[in-house]
């Protein structure tokens, strides 16, 4: 340590008037100490300094040139119910600057059923476009010429009859395979940790996967065979190591399944493609893609590529979705911001940003304008572009980048010790890892222990009402219907039979390339649903089991008197009732984001309620029944994916059927406030919007439940 | 160089196919050549390096803990026509996490003229708080304890009074002097180039700046002085190298000052502070406050103080108004986060940001709310405060610092060679080369050549109405006038008349301590009015001359065809009427806000308009026998601070009054949509908001022009 370090220690000292600086150091929740001051030191004692763009280990980006060059691709997903209205909006706007399409669908398609399937009533067309087979895919790029833009697909489940109806529309467009240029997410391993929107059980899944990579690897030069998502662990939670080290895991796993029917690496390595979350931990965020890079060039140098492209990760990025607020979201403006500079500081390749509404419904037009021009205003008002990893060189940027893939690399060799990812998944050890840390996130949140503007701090007396989108779900349920009816019509039966038997036997056998095979169906005009089926034939479709992480949320609010009272209030319930407070927690429709039912799970079991979760997908029906066969004194419904004013109303009409109307059903999730009055009518007890702390849920619900019991 | 290096320049090559680098630097408007990559080998060329925050030269930050230790200050500064709405809001934001007070006069105030002066009909209670005496002083701080609240005035031209009104205040609340803290503006230079609030001449105006940093010197000890400013320069259309460079030589020569009246540098520099813009080139900005930390240092070394603090460089920081745009304005919270990081990136000690409706109409509650939620978020969502300077070390950021210290020191010395900057002011050198860069920066946004977003690329077809505040002017004007008359009845007239006779002697004489005798008139409650007006008994009011720069805006605009359509248009005028368009640019009121007149001056004349500009300050009727004199075809109103619906239509009856109503007026400037009808109604011709380029002004102006002479 030089002189002039030790003078700044003693100036330091004598600001804080102690002995002492460690009440200037930071631990952050990955569990990484933030010093005050970095200074040249630091550096000395990093791997990796003064490294350059364009070379290993890629830390200051995987392009040379970077956005001096190019800026990065302005990629926003969107989908809007119909393909219509999705190709409207998508021309709009390309015009309006956008250099990339990036297609939501709807959690129909992506759970590979047709829009007329009775299970996904309340599923279709929310949360994004219903394809149900080749002609809905084509009025999606009607006039947007398939050469030439780069479209990025959200599909995992339904991979092969989405994939290929991408395929055949192109082809009939009289575009060649080849010529596309694009990614499709096609990574399943993180479905079974989170977001759920897989169909099949492992096994079969990852041969999807494998079949995909070599399929585009020998004929979709151009196209990025899988997008490895670290994005949806870090919505459910996943703090930024935790993100990191199983993205990186993941993508280990699938080279190595690629390796295993024969591939060599520089064929399908340099198409991978990686997404992250950015979230609101500024430098952190900035510091992960950085890491991020580093980690894939040193992992994949076992491999032994010769090409550089196949060690670059190149990445996409979204903003974080749970950082943004119902209460006063003219916040999530600004949070968005913060974020896109997170991300692009960071050196990702292509960046969407979320509008400032998303926390309670579909963006409205001005808010995906306001989304879309925060990367406008960046790259042409901000001069971001200007030069290349602004942060190189930094003492502390360089050290947080080593810190985090340090910590990284010890996740991702306790994966490796449990037999690889896909192992490690099976035994249910990541995702509860990031139950773990959602709680605990939770916690620090309804405990004050970290601030959210407007939520749990600087609230608003009276929130002003904004307009959102809504979408008439039954209308476009009716017309994809008349649109499957007419092609049901128009197509041979007999080939699509044909096709669809090829697919099965394909998978019996474990033989032949299951996206070739989707192909010629689709062609021949098969629906997605059909394919996803002649797949399920075989494997059946998978039913994950659900754990409840428990004291985690309790460990937050140690001391904490209101915590204390509630429990007791729960105590006081069992003298008189002589049984705990019940409630069962569900999921309805194909929405698998679970992160809010497992969290208000574990927060009411630490509280002393009992507690059952119920599957994921299930109908009203089932939840119905079940509740009832359990006895429970409530059902929480949580809703993300906007089938609520669908789903919701049923389920109350199924428990009066049952007989079973005392039953308490009360809502929370994504709910925009005018349905509010809707919903109570339909006979829902409460509400509860996003950012209700869980102990304050605990607390109306216990009191619901007592009110009702004196009726 | 070495092997990496030579490695990335042939891998950039290849990305770029191209044989040279050159297409990837940026020449930016300051003259600094942006390279595409920094690397280690950069920071070897730099004087310093590795330097700690808290220690010469500073670049890393004043202290060193910075904000790890204590937060910058959210200091947003507001007033609300009337001192008690005032004192409501700032209680208001004091509870909702703001840390200090930041106050905004009206401009009657800020020009030394009473409520009930006649010069000020239009100017009461607009755009800030009306403060006639010590009266009104209380009420604006009832309630607030002046012995722990930091507050801060933005006060140069009646600082004697206001501050006396202050001091006398916080005496009568049992607050002693000594326990004052916060800040006066004070900075009287940069009100000749710029903002025009002077009352005085140059050697008056110097002479009050140096009496009051004696005063502080001696009783308060807690309070800055002075606010040196730049910001005023940047929104006036300076690039950061200017704005830089004359700030310090502004502070150079305020040091000189207070040395010449035989203080000591130790007694008074400690307490000398800046205040910067933070506009969007992003990294720009952050090297700014980087750099301006620096050259004070350098700069002081030469008085050799004693006290590190006395070289110290502390600064408050605003969001620049000039990148708000009326158009899209929920663009402008994007706009003010990104500008909010570079302000904190680069080490501010204090912050205002700008709310997002302020390029039309003062903030409305929502909109500072949301401003202050820009720094609240970055303080604890984003964890911005969890290092000392994170740019420390980039090979980017310390050679930015460096390139920038070094183009602001040429200039420095260039207003040195001049006899330092009272001189060069006074040749008006400065003024002219600010308006040089703004008319460079207009024809840039103009010519498309720099993009606004929602300006001039991205347009929204339809602009969404946003509420806004509006300020009943008669109604505080008359509420002002029944204050002062009870004033005037109820103190001892033969007092203040001696008191304020004091200070006249004093003024004279070159004698005695001027803030010491306005302390002791508005003790007595003499007024703003009567202080201001006692000291102009001497040396009277001053008036600037106005300058017209040329050619400025015609070359930004080379080889464009419709700037030459237009031109020729004016050509075609000529040979029909015999003579140029001609028109009159007139400010009224005690607005001094000039840029925007001076741009359209500038851009009409190289179009070809004989252009007159009227002096600062004018009376409605001084206007229109100006421009009757002058024989103009139509008078342009340039209007930024609210008093349009006062000025405006008495201008029009006083042309109609003279019979001069075939004189057109067209208004540009801050107006807000919803008065734009009654204006028209008035008889306005035409209405500019923000953002209309100039050529399209000169364009409907011409045509206008030539329908008046077809009636």
């Amino acid at each position: 340590m030089d002189n002039s370090y030790q003078e700044w220690k003693k100036l330091a000292k004598k600001e804080i008037r102690q002995e002492e600086l460690d009440s200037l150091f930071w631990d952050t929740p990955e569990g990484i100490r933030i010093k005050p001051l970095y200074t040249a030191q630091d550096l000395s004692e990093l791997t990796y300094t003064d490294t350059m763009p364009g070379l290993f280990p890629y830390i200051r980006g995987p392009r040379a040139t970077m956005y001096v060059n190019k800026p990065w691709t302005i990629r926003q997903y969107a989908g809007f119910s119909t393909a219509e209205e999705s190709n409207v909006f998508y021309k709009k706007n390309l015009e309006m600057g956008q250099k990339g399409l990036s297609v939501a669908f709807d959690l129909a398609t992506h759970r590979g059923y047709d829009s007329d399937h009775e299970r996904v009533m309340g599923d279709v067309g929310k949360a994004g476009v219903a394809i149900d087979s080749v002609e809905d895919m084509k009025i999606l790029f009607s006039g947007i010429p398939l050469d030439k833009m780069s479209v990025s697909m959200t599909m995992n489940g339904a991979v092969l009859p989405v994939l290929a109806a991408f395929i055949v529309a192109a082809e009939e467009q009289g575009v060649a395979v080849e010529q596309l240029s694009g990614t499709i997410q096609n990574d399943v391993l993180k479905e079974f940790m989170v977001r759920n929107t897989y169909i099949y059980p492992p096994q079969t899944s990852m041969r999807i996967v494998g079949d995909i990579i070599a399929y585009t690897a020998k004929n979709m030069p151009r196209f990025n065979s899988i997008s490895i998502s670290g994005y949806h662990m870090y919505e459910a939670g996943a703090d930024s190591v935790h993100e990191l080290a199983f993205t990186i895991a993941d993508g280990l796993e699938y080279v190595k399944e690629a390796l295993s029917r024969g591939l060599a690496v520089d064929d399908f390595a340099p198409r991978l493609s990686f997404f992250f979350a950015i979230g609101m931990n500024f430098y952190m965020e900035i510091a992960k893609l950085r890491a991020a890079r580093l980690l894939w060039a040193e992992m994949m140098a076992q491999f032994e590529p010769k090409n550089p492209q196949s060690s670059m990760l190149r990445t996409h990025c979204q903003t974080s979705g749970w950082s943004l607020t119902e209460q006063d979201p003219y916040n999530n403006l600004i949070r968005t911001t913060v974020e896109a500079m997170a991300a692009v500081l960071g050196g990702t390749q292509s960046l969407h940003t979320n509008a400032m509404d998303e926390a309670i419904a579909l963006p409205s037009e001005n808010s995906s304008r306001w989304a879309r021009n925060t990367q406008i205003i960046l790259q042409e008002e901000a001069q971001i572009c200007r030069v290349v990893d602004p942060f190189g060189g930094s003492y502390f940027m360089e050290s947080l980048t080593h810190s985090l893939a340090h910590e990284a690399r010890k996740v991702i060799l306790e994966m490796q010790n449990l037999g690889g990812m896909a192992k490690a998944i099976e035994l249910g050890i990541p995702k509860m890892c990031i139950e773990k840390c959602a709680a605990e996130r939770q916690a620090r949140i309804d405990s004050g222990k970290d601030t959210i503007v407007g939520v749990n701090r600087y609230q608003v007396d009276k929130e002003d009402e904004i307009e959102t989108l809504e979408v008439d779900n039954s209308r476009v349920r009716e017309q994809q219907i008349q649109r499957l009816q007419a092609i049901r019509k128009s197509r041979s039966e007999a080939d699509v039979k044909e096709a669809l038997n090829a697919i099965t036997q394909a998978v019996k056998d474990n033989q032949g390339n299951l996206l070739d095979l989707a192909v010629k169906a689709m062609r021949l005009r098969a629906t997605v649903g059909e394919v996803s089926e002649a797949i399920a034939l075989v494997c059946g479709r998978y039913e994950a089991k659900n754990n409840l992480i428990s004291g985690v949320y309790a460990k937050g609010f140690l001391g904490d008197q209101e915590f204390m009272d509630i429990k007791q209030s729960v105590c006081d319930f069992n003298q008189i009732h002589g049984r705990n407070p019940r409630i069962y927690i569900a999921k309805m429709g194909q929405d698998g984001h679970d992160r809010g039912a497992k969290i208000v799970a574990t927060g009411f079991s630490d509280l002393g309620f009992d507690v059952d979760i119920g599957p994921l997908f299930q109908t009203p029906e089932e939840v119905a029944q079940m509740a009832l066969e359990a006895d429970v004194h409530a059902i929480g419904v949580s809703s993300l994916a906007a089938g609520h004013k669908t789903l919701v109303p049923r389920l109350i009409e199924c428990l009066n059927a049952l007989g079973a109307s005392e039953i308490l059903v009360f809502v929370g999730g994504v709910i925009p406030r005018s349905d509010y009055e809707f919903l109570r009518q339909k006979g829902v007890a409460s509400i509860f919007g996003p950012g209700t702390p869980v102990i304050q849920c605990a607390k109306e619900v216990l009191k619901l439940i007592e009110a009702k019991g004196k009726d």
